[in-house]
């Protein structure tokens, strides 16, 4: 990798990109909550991918429809409300997002992306978020200051605003922002992700660099198993840098950037008091190490001896035994922090040894299966996670 | 149902058993731990139900060899340990104890079950357990005091003992004994539940009846997604009530003590406060109903908005959405206490108005996908789960 990530730069840090983050009035505390990207090009390549969640909020039936051009020429984002269960008239919501924003930037709705974030089942607030619109219209600009108040905009649960941008020594820059703290997983590990380019790319690179370098990233991390009905992440690309840039440098640099997004959603889970690194070896296929990874990830029992830093193999050896994967019990090992207190399936290193009193664990489960390997990251089950999802109130 | 169930007589009540349940010095603490349950006959007919985690532990790999030959004289069973990740060693240790068992009662070891509950991964005391077999030996006897002893020495984290025994008004008896709390589901929703009868059946009666059972209770129950190493269900019948019973009267009675043995268990879950009784109608079938209230009663959303009284219905939508049936998301419709607050996908009634503040709450899904119905019972995810989960020493 030739060039390194830097936090303080984000959406609006790539040439050809404007950004803002306002208040509009969307929620009732007084915090931003709508955020506008815009591309001015000369390329309007894009691309997203979207929650499989089967109920699907009234932006995402938008937006992946609006991707199936390729192209976009901003995106609009709210907090303070999912628009998700709202029927028609959440979908006609969304349309009049986008078209207020094709009116004030002269193009076309088909050309705007939109986002949402927050409660669901709810109708939004039009006035504010058409207000809002305007608003942020006049705000848009470039650089740090313009991309953390994007990246603010979108915040719910989230304690600090996540960016990160990564300017190659070539000349050309790959940078965005991402929200989410839990309603993570299992794919599409974050609410909503917009990030930037101003390498000059062949279209078909777009996309494929976009899922390539969202399921080595997003897609491995798991907070609490349930997917959003809003998860996002799109991808513009506006060429302004001049640069050609290879597919290969491309992927390499976006899911750099990606996986700096996730290492800062996974920090600020909801409740989290560890960061928690799965990886399985040893799986008859890759598929199967990971999904094998995600049932320890999502694994209650697991999870809150994460948090009591309790070296309790055995709950492990349990949530393995129901993945959907074939082993031979009689040869499973598991390793915490370096200590491999299970080993062919029976006690091993005398467990009090693996210290997981720090705030990052690494537990290395290896199946003798075969050569598959994956990784899942995830956090534990605290106290303020119960508290935190008991009291978002209704 | 000609018969009500009465938890004051459990597994000793009917005809042809005897029971007992000591302190063998297993657990550090002092507590009962050893219970021993015999069948007299003149039927040894059994049937046993286990696990279908892929880490089995060594009474499970024993038992359910021996209950291929449909019979059992006796069941031994210890907690203050799962014998589980234990090695070719942990399974000499259960066939020592079948083993001892049989050579006090004078019997083949081959006609022993064993089952054990506690941590996994750690070697049974075995000293204790052979002397703890001689001390329950000579304390068994019958009714509901014998039977109270035999449910208290496997209790763990149980608050209570549980037990129960329906007896018919033809003059035989179903009782049992059942105990668990957490790492139930997703199915055998117990660790461990011994059951017994003097009802004369044909043998061949005696596993389909407990599999039915088991299929409609037992496994209905999800407390925390995590299905254990150690999950057994065994059903004894001695045939000493000398009463020929049909094989549909001896299914209904069997399921009527399940069912109470599961309920006994969901109230007292870890860290318990609501009991939620999950039913899905609209599904294609009934094994995708089934997924689908499965699906929204192991979400970690779902369960702290279950904890906060709050009838946060998108939640449950968003873990509908994930739940592997299909369906139109425009025809959801979601109850909550009998207040339909998600209709057609969107917004129905207010959501203030369903009072989920008592202790019960019952959510109620329509996919408009079909005939499927199905239920679970599940509970809340509470500060005291997480206190109790990670308090649980390793």
């Amino acid at each position: 990798m030739s060039g390194n990530v830097n936090r303080d730069q984000g959406v609006a840090t790539a040439a050809g990109f404007r950004a803002a983050g306002v208040v509009a009035g969307i929620k009732s505390n007084g915090k931003p909550d709508l955020t506008l990207v815009v591309n001015d090009g000369p390329s309007t390549a894009a691309a997203g991918v979207f929650t499989r969640n089967k109920v699907k909020a009234a932006p995402v039936l938008w937006s992946s429809q609006v991707l199936t051009t390729g192209s976009l020429r901003a995106v609009v984002l709210n907090s303070g409300g999912a628009n998700a269960c709202t029927g028609p008239e959440g979908f006609q919501d969304t349309h009049a997002t986008a078209e207020k924003v094709a009116d004030v930037l002269g193009v076309g709705a088909i050309d705007v992306a939109v986002c949402s974030t927050g409660l669901i089942g709810e109708r939004l607030p039009m006035d504010a978020v058409l207000a809002g619109v305007d608003l942020a219209t006049k705000e848009l600009g470039t650089g740090a200051e313009a991309g953390l108040a994007a990246a603010t905009g979108v915040m719910t649960t989230d304690t600090v605003a996540k960016q990160t941008a990564l300017t190659h020594q070539d000349g050309w820059t790959v940078g965005g922002f991402a929200k989410g703290a839990g309603m993570c997983a299992p794919n599409m590990a974050t609410m909503l992700s917009v990030i930037t380019s101003d390498a000059v790319l062949d279209a078909t690179v777009v996309d494929a660099s976009l899922r390539a370098a969202v399921d080595a990233t997003f897609n491995r991390l798991d907070v609490d198993g349930g997917t959003s009905t809003n998860d996002t992440v799109l991808l513009l690309v506006s060429g302004a840098s001049g640069v050609e840039v290879t597919p290969a440098a491309f992927t390499e640099a976006l899911t750099t950037v990606c996986a700096d997004l996730v290492a800062q959603l996974q920090a600020d889970a909801e409740g989290v008091t560890k960061h928690v690194t799965i990886t399985v070896r040893g799986a008859a296929t890759d598929a199967e190490a990971v999904a094998t990874a995600r049932t320890v990830a999502v694994d209650n029992l697991c999870k809150t001896a994460f948090f009591a830093s309790d070296p309790n193999w055995g709950r492990i050896a349990m949530a393995v035994g129901n993945a959907p994967t074939q082993f031979d019990a009689a040869k499973l090992d598991i390793t915490l922090n370096g200590v491999t207190v299970c080993r062919a399936g029976g006690r091993g290193e005398d467990r009090t040894g693996a210290d997981l009193s720090g705030r990052d664990i690494l537990v290395e489960i290896d199946l003798h299966a075969g050569e598959g390997t994956g990784t899942i990251l995830t956090t534990d089950l605290s106290h303020a996670y119960v508290e935190e999802n008991s009291a978002y109130s209704s």
